[in-house]
């Protein structure tokens, strides 16, 4: 199955995809969903966030390469983590396939993306084991946690480097049963191919998080894990580039960056 | 007005304080809620936490007594910052006035109290001034920003330190027209008062600190920004323990810890 959520007169809609057109679901299908017997046109579509989290988790550092890509490239130390550990994000800036994603004029850091694979969770979970994690993901979908590395080094948290407003496009499907330790995430810049890798090279899988997380926190269905990037995350974007990040069941999650007051 | 959000048969009910009941609202006051002519008894009322945030905002360090009490204490060197940051919290730990908090089995460190004081948005903010900003507020209320200080120093991020389910009690109630500059806060443990201050001496004003977040994420109705502790937070806490967190208009956030475990 292949969900998604879209914006139909000013609400949000969740919809299976089916062919060229998304059939309405009642609620999401995690939660129950069935079709309204509604559809829209794929062409037209304006994609939203598939999910509206309550609690938005992100693991800072999983991938062994990227470590040692942003030790070199920012003349930084950080070591390879030995416990899993997710950080926060903020749901302020979450936007959908599709959206603008807005540099705020004062930025002068450089802006990168990060292509990131996301767990959906589809069931309460707490205190579950690394056997039975997995149980409760609803699918997953594809996350770019853009981030303004000036402002990543210069802030005591990373309140504006990663959470500014439209900084965390998210979609554009969310897709049931994939195996989220065995995913290629290709991602582009203008066309041109800038990263591509393999889940496979997860420091902690997608299930240890899971397990690790809800022994202290409650998972809600609708929160979102997202599971870090590999290798590094240039170039730097600024107006007009287009990025998109691409894996193959999950589609094409595309969103054009523009800088606030470059255009009258 | 004074207002709250109470468990009434399993459903979350906005409500308003009228002498010794709660009068049923159809939703937040800041959205417009109205009476329903049910009312509740407020002494048997189950208190939820006042609002469930999209975005949990934190200001980490705001009193300059709280940073030399800190770096005191704890042997680290934390300097005072000179731009206003807030960091995040996660909505999975918020609980009500008298839900227990649960401290996991496995906690060595000590286990800290914060009492603060809270911001609840209540209209959509999006590059407001500092003159103009506390017009988004539909209120304050209290809030505990529960601490494990062993994982606060040995972990890379806050997310069990200050993120396990129910480390965050806010409550009891929102009230609108304090001034957010001006408010005493009293923290007890079992009855012995423990912390007093005023929020006077925040290091950035509530106004700073929602014009100048409101500068780059998006402040929406329901969101609550914590303004930090000021002071020790001690004596550390564990299984038995009562945390009052007063102030008085708002009134007496309480909330017993329970070690996972101790009990069975």
């Amino acid at each position: 199955m292949k969900w998604c959520r879209i914006e139909v007169d000013e609400r949000a809609v969740f919809g299976e995809l089916e062919g060229d057109v998304i059939a309405a679901l009642d609620g999401p299908p995690y939660d129950g969903g069935v079709r309204t017997g509604a559809t829209y046109p794929l062409a037209a579509a304006r994609f939203l966030p598939p999910v509206a989290p309550a609690n938005f988790y992100a693991a800072g550092l999983n991938f062994r390469d990227h470590i040692a890509w942003v030790n070199a490239h920012f003349g930084v130390s950080f070591k390879v983590p030995t416990t899993a550990e997710l950080g926060y994000r903020s749901p302020n800036a979450l936007v959908g396939h599709d959206h603008a994603v807005v540099l705020p004029a004062d930025s002068t850091g450089s802006f990168q993306f990060e292509g990131e694979l996301v767990l959906v969770v589809g069931r309460r979970a707490k205190n579950v084991s690394e056997a039975a994690a997995l149980n409760c993901i609803a699918g997953c979908t594809l996350g770019n946690d853009m981030s303004e590395r000036a402002w990543q080094f210069s802030d005591r948290t990373f309140w504006r480097a990663k959470n500014c407003d439209t900084f965390k496009p998210m979609g554009p499907f969310v897709v049931a049963g994939l195996d989220p330790m065995d995913q290629e995430i290709e991602v582009r810049v203008n066309g041109v191919v800038v990263s591509k890798y393999c889940t496979k090279d997860m420091l902690f899988s997608a299930a240890h998080f899971i397990a690790r997380t809800s022994r202290y926190a409650t998972l809600h269905p609708g929160d979102v894990i997202w599971l870090g990037s590999d290798g590094p995350t240039l170039p730097g974007l600024d107006d007009g580039d287009v990025v998109e990040v691409s894996n193959a069941a999950i589609g094409v999650l595309r969103n054009r960056i523009v800088r606030e007051g470059a255009r009258q």
